[in-house]
């Protein structure tokens, strides 16, 4: 099932349920107005959500204009994102020039949750000197989970798949990471492709809680990378089970695989511009590629063999503030 | 002007406004259900909730039941707690045996907003051996502003001052810091003590954007520290405008103080466990303080030189969680 968000005046929008092909919708009606409504009750909304679903398969909706979408969570309680690639981990050691994270548990921050831009938003920020980088990424939506759930048993609570770019601002990065507190400034807004798929949406490509998908992403209409997203050193279950480790996790929970990289990155590329600033210093020692310039256009999108894009697209322009 | 939140069945349960000696209120009413719906529209809520606090003056409202009260926000959108006071930062600098912190920002994480506790609740944890601590605070709620806001034009955005317990889990919270990416599992849910209060209420307690009272901690009926608000390195106009840097900053933000400390820590003792045990390090070697133990009691609470509390009391018990 695929689920998307119109515009509607409202903080949270109006909640779809969209065909296969995307070409048309049935809104999800008064009971269940937006999708934070209907993933904090999802044992109610889902048999219902699924109703409207076959009356698309047997034709019925209406057309689905993809300008009006938004992200199909414009808000949520909580954006915890990980950082499950160990090769982008190792590459961001090398762009930052610090030493390797010893931990022995995910890598994890608390991200803005109050806004996610929509697929198609010009996003803002005050100063290209900030380094804007995208990271490209895979997210999952959980229903309400309590304290201490283990990894197995968060499997099911993971309700919906997302696609997400989580901006970051590379030149504000370091100085944060170094107080220990993690990143506020260098982690403004994220951005959310238009469609919300539940796990079966993927077929095998849901597997171990991760999804074998690449990733293809374009700046400035030219392919930059293409990493799949099965390379997660922690599936999903483990993020959501670390994530409640001391704290009750909320329904509507997004959490993020972080960055998409793959160690066979000299083929597929990277998910991010820091990450190939890296490889540049590690092949000769400098960093060439910059990172993005107001009006530079940034595409994101993931199929599957068909050919169909589960997520549909993120197809973003950054712009100056203000 | 004073406002609580009661228990109603509703995530964010019923907003009233509060007579100025605690024991009456009056109900905000439809139009304005909840305190976050409230602060969304400040512009329009303030007014009409000022015309009951008039009304409660003239001897109107019903008696107030302290049982019935939640945190005043019992979710919010946003919660970024920020360390502005220096004596707090470098007695955690020797309990974590760390170099001092270099930067020349404030320092600030964003913590989770889901949920605050209630000002009676009990709060769980999942293991006593985690280093369970209390931090006491004070803390700002505003409506929205935008990215780039600046310290002066900040202050007027500060519509509500709250007073918080930030529960720590000490044992868990270096090896988070030393990732880079701040806590996670180290910062679970907050508590709020009943009553937000407008900066008014305050008079010239509240001051260059600091609360100027002595919070008051008792730990299992002993006290345990009283420092005052006046010493943050930073004003709260100025961790707004800090946190606005690169985003837009939404109705209903919560920027907290970060733990209450000052320089005269001999004399005023402190407002969490991890500073004592700082304390016991500088003047004899070694820690003896230890964490909590569940159903440990811990009460904070601000008075006004005329004996109100404008915030009323933080009383809460620690216990196993499940």
């Amino acid at each position: 099932m695929r689920l998307a968000t119109r515009a509607q005046g409202t903080p949270d929008g109006e909640l779809v349920v969209v065909s296969t092909d995307g070409s048309r919708c049935l809104p999800a009606g008064p009971r269940w107005p937006n999708l934070l409504a209907a993933i904090t009750r999802w044992d109610l909304a889902e048999p219902q959500l699924r109703t409207l679903a076959a009356r698309l398969v047997a034709g019925e909706g209406v057309a689905l204009d993809e300008r009006e979408l938004r992200a199909p969570l414009p808000r949520s309680w909580q954006w915890l994102d990980g950082s499950a690639f160990a090769t982008h981990a190792e590459l961001m050691r090398v762009a930052f020039d610090t030493r390797p994270i010893e931990t022995d548990k995910p890598l994890m921050y608390q991200g803005m949750s109050d806004c996610f831009y929509g697929p198609t938003d010009s996003v803002p920020f005050p100063d290209a000197a900030h380094g804007i980088d995208f990271e490209g990424e895979f997210g999952v939506v959980i229903d309400a989970l309590g304290m201490g759930t283990r990894a197995n048993e968060a499997l099911p609570h993971i309700k919906l798949i997302v696609q997400i770019n989580d901006w970051s601002l590379r030149a504000l990065a370091l100085a944060e990471m170094k107080t220990g507190f993690g990143w506020v400034q260098a982690k403004p807004a994220c951005s959310m492709a238009p469609f919300a798929v539940t796990p079966d949406e993927l077929g095998t490509h849901w597997c171990d809680g991760r999804v074998g998908l690449d990733l293809a992403i374009d700046w400035n209409g030219k392919r930059f990378g293409h990493a799949n997203g099965r390379e997660m050193a922690y599936g999903f279950h483990e993020l959501v089970a670390h994530a409640a480790a001391t704290r009750n996790l909320v329904a509507g929970t997004i959490i993020g695989s972080g960055t998409v990289a793959n160690a066979a990155y000299t083929q597929v590329g990277s998910s991010c511009i820091a990450e190939r600033r890296a490889i540049e210093i590690i092949a000769g020692g400098k960093a060439v590629t910059p990172f993005m310039a107001f009006g530079d256009r940034v595409r994101m999108e993931a199929r599957l063999p068909d050919g169909r894009a589960p997520f549909g697209a993120l197809d973003q322009v950054v712009v100056l503030a203000g």
